[in-house]
């Protein structure tokens, strides 16, 4: 129960909370409360008696298959086959219903026709069954009859109390010690081991089971979210998080839930357990494809990758880069640091995988003097002693276990990556039992690379204790080490804070409701850019005038040169209207602007009363970048951040992220364009008020989250220049939505 | 023999011929003769008698183990074993010495060491032996002595009239029909097929036959070239080029040959068989590693990328990517359009598939009306007819049989993709076979994905005609279809030209002749123009001047605004030692130029006899492009193309190609950079004069080829506008080497 109290009180809806850094959990915590989220997940995870409600004699049915499954697997505890008919079913007493039962039930799994799941559910709630797997479809996936079918089946859920997975699933399992549940009706038995996985496929889970059989890999959790009425991969997550047997988590998901609600979660957990995520659905078609799937839409993928990047978690883009990742994470130590030393015995293999490593930021180590010594005399002369260490034909398995100690030794390098070419006569067998081997005891990462048949080297996870992973291929070795020293990396990264400014969020929330009350739409340029200075947005000086005589007075106050504008909110695209002129140096220049623009608002059909117009100074010319905010149909709001002015914009030279950002995430946006140099400063021109920069992108963040209807923002251009004070938003446009909406 | 003097004579140094498009073999071409890189190669590639010098009747030993495998892939010829003192070897009578052999020799191994390889070969010329293979190492890959005795080994091959595969290496395989002649010494059994392969690495060769026995794909030869001091690359290739039995080419290089020699070579084979190509030692690590390994300077990448590029070749990046192209090119015919179908049995694995089509620019078919109609009264209703087609539980092997006709007869389709992801109790060897055996008879592809052990598809092809290629995920077949089409796509346009424009070649090069004539280094700016002049570029007009009479009178004849540029060579950086005025709108400012410009010179230790400079007329303002000419230590010269301008140039928004340029070349150059659309003009803007443009960088590519010494070209910037005339080069720099270089 220490535990358990640990875990403390959050919020399920838990949003975000500006003042601290978003995985924070202590912000939300309460000792004494669990967690909505991971409530009654114990009985799920951590069942002793269980149900199979539909376990039918006909030896091919689902619910016999996962009957069999279970004993098969020797699960620790009971369970009881339920059939209307059958008195017995794979030789076990069977029960007319769930209320039949004797005893106590932890877990019942569901494995009746869709139109009869809700009265069995019904009598699992009577019976006080704690929780439920319904394996059954026949809801929301199939759209009409299925969603309300759903919505009854939940309600019903949550009257009771109970906890579901499902419905539409493969079914979970759960390999902790004292539980041993193989709970699926995938035709794998899985090993017992550290990695939790989550799918929301089920034949993909199929196939992951399968792979991870080969792979000697074993599971603490695998778990079949389907439909995922109940509980959520958050739920999940949030469970893992402070597990003790799960060392790796691993998803594969079409469509996540609310970034707000996952993303803190995923950011406190990838700080402690590395978190490998596939997304399918990356493309419109792919979309498309997910949507008839699952019935969610998905978001656009570089808001997706934004959002994993900032959370921390590890993107995998196909299913075998997910599995070489898994390798390395559940069977090597993360390395401390990226010196790696390349052992091999053909230097074709031993090329490209130095060329993989270096691509990839790895560094090849400098080995000490004393490595090179003892190489020195050990190795023949056609060997090459630098980094690759190329053994040419002299490379056999005894001389692997020479070489290895010494590298394991040398504090010069962090990783060894040891690869294998089985010449001629020689059995892989031999090389890869003494690659295997070399590790035992170290905490030193190795990654094997055997190139032969998998048979040579796939028994060694079983047989060799601390048995590195071992791959076909150079790549996807060194893949899984660059993505592991990343991890560690990033965990030595400072986490990140968010900021909270003094702003005047009352004021801005004002001028947005009034347009809100009009249905929403654009707000006028004016009122834009007081809005930006309510949060506290340097803005270039400016004010609204009506008739020449108001321009000629503002202008004078203000002091030339000025830029004078119309203000309508009708005029979304007021410079490629000719609506906004530029750089006017005095009296008469700026008579001559407004004249022609007036000429120019009648010419597009409108008249007198649309004099209004604002006078604006000019900022002293410099670097401009764009500011913006979008509203994702999944993913919420994003913000967004690059390279302005006519030209670059052509480059796209754009980066998002999803709100809340942290200071981390905005050094991190700066990287992530092609332009950062130039606002860094180059051949000898001074760099730009990057600090001002920062915080502007953090008052953003903290604008998204704070104002209410705000769907679409753009500052642009902000002009940048080295002082603070020669920056300002130069124009801007925001759209809100109606208050109704 | 009329293949013979079908193939003509080509010159193995032959260069580039800038006036026909440089794959076309009719340019060198006479008739009767016969190419001298290919000469030779019928005694070695089909040879009807092989002797092994150095089979020792030691089991393990290399000869032995060369000698086992020809006799177990029962080579439909003689083999002669040699030793010195065995009596037979492997149960075969064996001589004392190869002139000791009663009948003809067509090709000899030499598997002695390396000390005794040159009277061995030696023995081999007198015995009248027409080709050999020489496994032995010892060769300039140990630096030293072995460069030297590499260097004699060539002489008395030459001498001796015989051609030579090796030193140092694996050795070669020919499987084509009435030949049979597995000749390695690695553990594989290879079978007859249409890939010819050519490693640079043994024990990487090693591995490749390996896999292509799991893989089931047949070879019509494999040839580990080693040091390749005879037979190379180009050699190879020249051969495999009209050779019947090779369908497919692939090829593992560390280093390439000289590209203009390698280059007309690849552009021709490639219009009719793909040749995939790995080429490691990407980074500066890499190519350290691949130095030690193979002695030879590699190319820097983007170079490498470039010209393989523009010769049609297909680069893999990794082994196992080259393994899956492989398989799609040797198992399924090209496809002839990118409209693709998906079926599959689960959605997970139908959307990853339908994301990497679409990113890879692929389409999903829209099935016609026929398809629609019979998938609807076909298919049940959770299954998804749209594409992909999600058969969900209902897919299994019988129901592929039913669709997969369907999708064969849609004249909507291009390439069928069918997934199949194994559900509980279904045995995926059904599916498999079901869909390996859809293709019989059909030329439409199809690539088949079966998400299980290999081992439950690996038989299929032998025993199923016209079997399709099976991958184990999604990725890899699509993978395998996008460079299929695009190797399609590729043939369907036009080959490209060459151009050879009337210039003033004998001029430009004296101006070059000059600074080479006195150690070389780089020319007077106004020389620099003068050269681009004498090659056709449009320059900005300019006059050289001394003092200021004479610059105001230049600028007088010239017509105002002008710059002022010094001319003095030792100013390479002129722009940023402010050595360079622009936009002088009158005498005035000319003056003040004049003035500044020379106190400056004198600040940087320079007299008044650098007063030499000139007046160039300004050009209207337009876009700025850079295009240049560096010479790669190994590539030899390339061509740079991309956008300039003081900020964009921080961008690195350039391309790089090979000479000799075809208009297609300079098109796709004009496609790889980012900045493009911003000379074809943006937001109702004129695009620039890109017909000019692309004159320019053949004209440059003509430049490159004819003149002598030349080693480094800049023009930058040179100014586009949409007009033709108000386009030029406003500055260039040229530096050549010494003539004695």
């Amino acid at each position: 129960m220490a535990k358990q109290s640990q875990r403390g009180r959050r919020s399920s809806a838990a949003g975000p909370e500006p003042s601290a850094a978003p995985e924070s959990r202590a912000a939300a915590a309460e000792p004494g409360f669990e967690d909505p989220a991971i409530q009654g997940l114990d009985a799920l995870l951590k069942p002793r008696s269980v149900a199979i409600i539909g376990a039918s004699p006909r030896p091919d049915s689902i619910g016999r298959v996962i009957l069999h499954n279970i004993i098969e697997g020797d699960f620790n505890g009971v369970v009881y086959p339920v059939h209307p008919k059958a008195a017995f079913v794979h030789s076990m007493k069977t029960y007319p219903s769930v209320l039949a039962i004797p005893d106590e039930v932890d877990l019942a799994y569901v494995v009746v026709p869709g139109a009869h799941v809700l009265p069995v559910v019904d009598e699992c709630g009577r019976k006080g069954v704690r929780s439920i797997c319904v394996i059954s479809a026949g809801f929301r996936e199939i759209g009409g009859e299925g969603i309300r079918r759903e919505e009854e089946l939940l309600d019903l859920v949550r009257r009771h109390g109970m906890r579901m997975v499902g419905p539409n699933c493969l079914g979970l399992i759960s390999m902790i010690p004292g539980v041993r549940l193989n709970g699926t009706f995938a035709p794998a038995r899985p090993r017992s081991g550290g990695l939790a996985f989550l799918s929301q496929s089920g034949a993909l889970g199929v196939s992951i089971l399968q792979h991870m059989e080969r792979l000697d890999i074993g599971f603490s959790y695998f778990v079949s979210i389907g439909n995922s009425a109940d509980i959520r991969g958050r739920d999940l997550l949030a469970y893992w998080e402070d597990d003790p047997h799960t060392e790796v988590i691993a998803l594969y998901v079409e469509s996540f839930g609310d970034p707000r609600v996952v993303g803190p979660v995923l950011r406190r957990i990838t700080r402690r357990k590395p978190v490998v995520i596939v997304k399918s659905g990356r493309t419109a078609a792919g979309m498309r494809a997910a949507s008839s799937h699952t019935g969610a839409m998905s978001a656009a993928d570089e808001t997706v990758d934004a959002f994993l990047r900032q959370t921390g978690a590890i993107r995998a883009y196909t299913i075998e880069e997910m599995l070489g990742l898994l390798t390395g994470f559940c069977r090597a130590p993360v390395p401390r640091g990226k010196r790696v030393a390349v052992l091999t015995n053909s230097g074709g293999p031993g090329i490209m995988a130095t060329d993989a490593l270096v691509t990839g930021g790895m560094e090849m180590a400098q080995f000490s003097e004393k490595t090179s010594r003892i190489l020195d005399d050990m190795l023949p002369p056609e060997a090459s002693r630098n980094n690759p260490i190329d053994l040419t034909a002299w490379g056999v398995a005894d001389t692997y276990r020479q070489i290895l100690p010494i590298l394991f030794e040398d504090p010069n390098i962090d990783i060894i990556l040891a690869l294998f070419v089985p010449p001629m006569m020689v059995n892989p067998a031999d090389a890869a039992r003494a690659i295997a081997e070399s590790r035992r005891g170290r905490d030193k990462p190795i990654f094997g690379v055997i190139m032969a048949e998998e048979s040579s080297y796939r028994m060694l996870p079983r047989e060799v204790p601390d048995c590195p992973p071992i791959f076909p291929f150079p790549e996807m070795a060194v893949k899984a080490c660059i993505e592991m020293y990343n991890y560690h990396e990033r965990q030595q990264r400072p986490r990140g804070r968010c900021h909270r400014f003094e702003v005047r969020r009352a004021d801005a929330q004002a001028i947005l409701d009034a347009v809100r009350a009009r249905g929403g739409g654009f707000l006028p340029t004016a009122d834009c850019m007081r809005v930006l200075d309510c949060y506290g947005f340097p803005t270039a000086p400016m004010r609204e005038t009506n008739g020449i005589d108001e321009a000629l007075a503002a202008a004078e106050a203000l002091g030339y040169p000025v830029a004078f504008k119309v203000a309508g909110r009708m005029f979304v695209h007021k410079s490629d209207q000719g609506l906004v002129i530029l750089n006017l140096k005095n009296e008469l220049e700026l008579q001559g602007a407004y004249s022609q623009v007036k000429r120019r608002i009648e010419k597009l059909g409108f008249s007198a009363d649309e004099e209004a117009g604002f006078v604006q100074k000019m900022v002293k010319p410099g670097r401009e970048v764009i500011l913006g905010v979008s509203v994702d149909p999944k993913m919420g709001p994003v913000i967004l951040f690059g390279m302005g002015g006519k030209y670059v914009e052509v480059l796209k030279d754009v980066t998002v992220r999803i709100p809340p950002l942290t200071d981390v995430d905005t050094l991190d946006m700066f990287a992530s364009i092609r332009g950062y140099p130039l606002l860094q400063g180059v051949r000898g021109e001074p760099g730009v008020a990057l600090d001002l920069l920062q915080e502007c992108l953090l008052r953003l963040s903290q604008m998204v989250i704070e104002l209410e209807g705000l769907v679409e923002l753009d500052i642009n251009p902000f002009v940048l220049n080295p002082a603070r004070d020669d920056c300002a938003a130069v124009d801007a446009r925001i759209r809100v939505e109606g208050a109704q909406a």
